[in-house]
Order: structure tokens, then sequence, then C-alpha cells
């Protein structure tokens, strides 16, 4: 079957951002001066093929821990759904 | 008053993705043999100061358009809510 998994990877709390960091200076150069912090993380989505729920689950788990996510300074959440064979 | 903006930028369809399509080589690589596809986006959260929700949409939208994300390639979308003042 099917699977669509949506991945959040957003930095620890209290590690530094200088994309974050670039980007805000940059939106209040542009005059957008209420902005206080951003924080840059990424959104991935992916399509796997797995036979059952909790084996999609388990590999998406395992991808976030080995590839997606670096264990030391970010931290991973993801939404799982099933979808039409295409 | 303060509020935080989650914003996601996603490549629109048809638009080739070389970080999402190097992403899936590195999981098929690893072993992940089941990945069919996988889409590169960003996932930015930002604390503001605006008078009202209002004017935080507003400001938030415009900031997608003219810096956070690019228009001929990318789409946007965002999710606002108040936040504590700190």
């Amino acid at each position: 079957m099917r699977w669509r998994a949506r991945v959040w990877v957003t930095l620890r709390a209290g590690v530094l951002d200088p994309q974050g960091a670039a980007t805000r200076s940059a939106l209040v150069s542009l005059g957008f001066t209420g902005v206080q912090t951003v924080r840059a993380g990424k959104f991935l989505e992916l399509e796997l093929v797995a036979a059952s729920r909790e084996e999609a689950d388990r590999q998406v788990a395992d991808m976030c821990r080995r590839l997606l996510a670096n264990p030391v300074t970010e931290d991973f959440r993801y939404e799982l759904e099933g979808c039409q064979e295409g």
C-alpha cells in the first residue's frame, strides 16, 4: 500500500539558527519591523510503499533518525496517511 | 499583541526538485527502497508583534510574497495564532 508522510524537521531550542536570523534581518529591512524571531526548518513530503501503517511508521521514523534530521541539533515529527494507488 | 506564524513553503507541482531527488536517492541507498518520491520544502516559525489578527495576517502574507517564497516556483500557506506575551 502507498503512504504519504509529511515530515517537519526543526532546530532544537537553544541551537543557533543563522538562516532564521538572516531571514529576520531581511524582513526587518523590508519594513516588517514587528518580526521578533524567525526559526527556519525543513518540511518534506514523501510517498512510500509499505505493507502496513506500522511498517510505514517504523520506516519514516528510521529515515528521520538516519538521514532527514541531525540527531544532535534537530527534532522531527511526522504525520502519515494512506493515499490512493496511482 | 504577539503572534506566532507557521509558514510552509513548497515547490509547485511540476517544478523540478533536485534536493528532493537527492534525498530520495540517499534514502534508497540506505535501504528504504519503498520510497517513491520526496519533495523538499521549508517550514518557518515566526513571532511578530501586530495590533490585530487582521494586521498580522496581512503582514505574514506580504512577507511570503515578498521574501519567503519564490512566486514563480513556490506556493506558501500559513497558520497564525496569538501567543502569550513573553
